[in-house]
């Protein structure tokens, strides 16, 4: 397991590390309710697709015990689960996560409110159990991938804090080490809002995994240099024909991989697969605030009247992924065909 | 002409527009001696290959202007020489700008202490107009290149404030601007220093060239939208087989052009090119400190324990390169033999 707590649940409140101020400070910011959920997902206080799916969960769970009668519980669901699904377009996993607690109605309907309450509970319960025994399943059979003293980059979070807790692409690296094998990791720092050098280099020093932070222009120069043997990412959202869209520089690292033989592993879990969505191409890549590239911790480093373009993920097309790593299998040749073989 | 003047000659002092200020304050350092510009050239106030270079020539200007006899000038400024050459390692205009003032002495030596000062001066103020001359020439040839409404890609800082004042890659959108073409110009932010951010979006700003700041993470994906036709960028020192060292990030974009069929333009004065280094494999790439990465404005950004590597600059082998654009010509097929042409 991971020491990292990202989202703890107390029955009656959702306990969020808030990612927004590590590392300088690890604190939580507790939610009451789903509208606070919706906000935290906004802020990023939780980030990570599955770790938004699994707080999502929670958040109907806790707009259930708000409400007051029975014949209101649904209504007020749907409403919470609109909201839920606004909060940010890309990662499929807050989508998966609301329709797995949505569609309880139909069978828990019939029941008394209270009970119908402690159903989405420990649905949501599930949901947060799952996503760490999945986690655990895709670094165990990553880890395989993974020869003793490998150099391994990594781009944004995709670790403990990313998920329930404990990780897909540092869930692999988390694995490997535990595992006893010696395994460096070089960190992408990840601009514009550094999940690299705030999360997963904290992440790593925490566990004590030996890790280098580096700038992203650094990557080609290292790969050139032979330094990096894989670059493991994780998933917001994966098409039916293998395409992934991940945290904006990763389709750069692909190809940067691809021209140095290196080989390039996602590792995901089944619920990031979209299998409604035929290609990358039509995956809603969410565009943020100008203000996250021209300021950094409040401070203004380009000029005020500069425009700029800040999107925040990007598609890799299937042919650059030498291995998809999901908790059922390792997939080695990613397109449509295998990825129909996960269904079910 | 650009209207920015990041160096400033006084006759008796040298003006450098504060780099490290940009883009928030606009101010002058002056310095009086050959040892402030040491130390200015160290600490980024000014950077930039060209810049360097005509920096230290009048770093030794003014040094000579300390002298009391005639024979101390020649040791004083070889010590001098000595403390320039050692303050920044990759760019090769300062070794070139250092050997042309020094050269002198055998020519000048003779001459009484006021003449031999006085020709220092105007060797050094000559280097400084031959390099507006040579970038301006780069500017119209590279200029060329460019079809209306391009969409140009610029990593770094190669303009004016790279220069004596009118820039290499900047120069070259400057120029294409400056003839009445439609050019938008996307500007990667460049961490860690934030050259980009800071510096080329502060000059494009200054001069109206329409421009979008980007993270040095969206450039592939943009390439992938087919929304650069170029790239453009300046060039530290350039090998005798045409190899390019740039600042950290350039080879990742040369190798994202190539894969994207985009052609890719360095653009450089002959004095960058030292033929004296076979290949870029032997070009010295310097390592500054691991706070520039680990703090940003003096925020730190990462936790404290993490270890980080800081290299500045990267080589990008010449056959990524489409054409090398210099005072002299435009170089399409970029080798050591066409390289060898550029030569007297």
């Amino acid at each position: 397991m991971s020491i990292i707590k990202p989202i703890i649940w107390t029955g009656s409140s959702l306990k969020l590390l808030d990612q927004t101020c590590l590392p300088a400070t690890e604190r939580y910011v507790e939610c009451y309710s789903g509208k606070e959920v919706v906000a935290a997902i906004k802020n990023l206080v939780v980030r990570g697709a599955p770790a938004i799916g699994v707080a999502a969960a929670f958040g109907l769970a806790l707009s259930a015990q708000k409400v007051a009668t029975k014949d209101e519980l649904w209504k007020h669901l749907h409403t919470v689960a609109r909201d839920l699904l606004r909060s940010r377009p890309t990662a499929v996993n807050l989508f998966w996560a609301v329709k797995r607690i949505t569609s309880l109605e139909k069978n828990i309907s019939h029941l008394d409110l209270a009970d119908q309450v402690e159903a989405i509970a420990k649905g949501a319960e599930k949901i947060y159990q799952e996503d760490i025994e999945n986690n655990k399943k895709i670094g165990e059979k990553g880890a395989k991938l993974l020869p003793d003293k490998a150099n391994i980059l990594t781009h944004c979070n995709a670790g403990a804090l990313a998920t329930a807790g404990f990780g897909t692409a540092l869930g692999v690296i988390r694995a490997a080490h535990q595992a006893g094998k010696k395994i460096h990791v070089f960190v992408d720092e990840t601009r514009p809002v550094l999940q690299g050098s705030r999360l997963t280099a904290w992440e790593l020093c925490q566990e004590g995994i030996d890790a280098t932070l580096i700038t992203d222009n650094c990557a080609g120069f290292l790969m050139k240099q032979k330094k990096i043997d894989f670059v493991i990412v994780g998933a917001d959202r994966i098409a039916a024909n293998g395409d992934v869209a991940n945290k904006i520089g990763t389709y750069s690292l692909a190809v940067l991989a691809k021209e140095h033989n290196i080989p390039f592993i996602v590792a995901a879990p089944l619920s990031t697969i979209d299998f409604e969505t035929n290609s990358g191409d039509n995956i809603v890549l969410e565009e943020r605030s100008e203000e996250e590239i021209k300021k950094i911790s409040g401070i203004q480093i380009a000029p005020e009247k500069i425009k700029a373009y800040n999107i925040s993920f990007d598609i890799t097309p299937a042919k650059y992924i030498t291995f998809l790593v999901t908790e059922k299998k390792v997939i080695s040749c990613v397109n449509e065909i295998s990825l129909s073989s996960l269904k079910n």
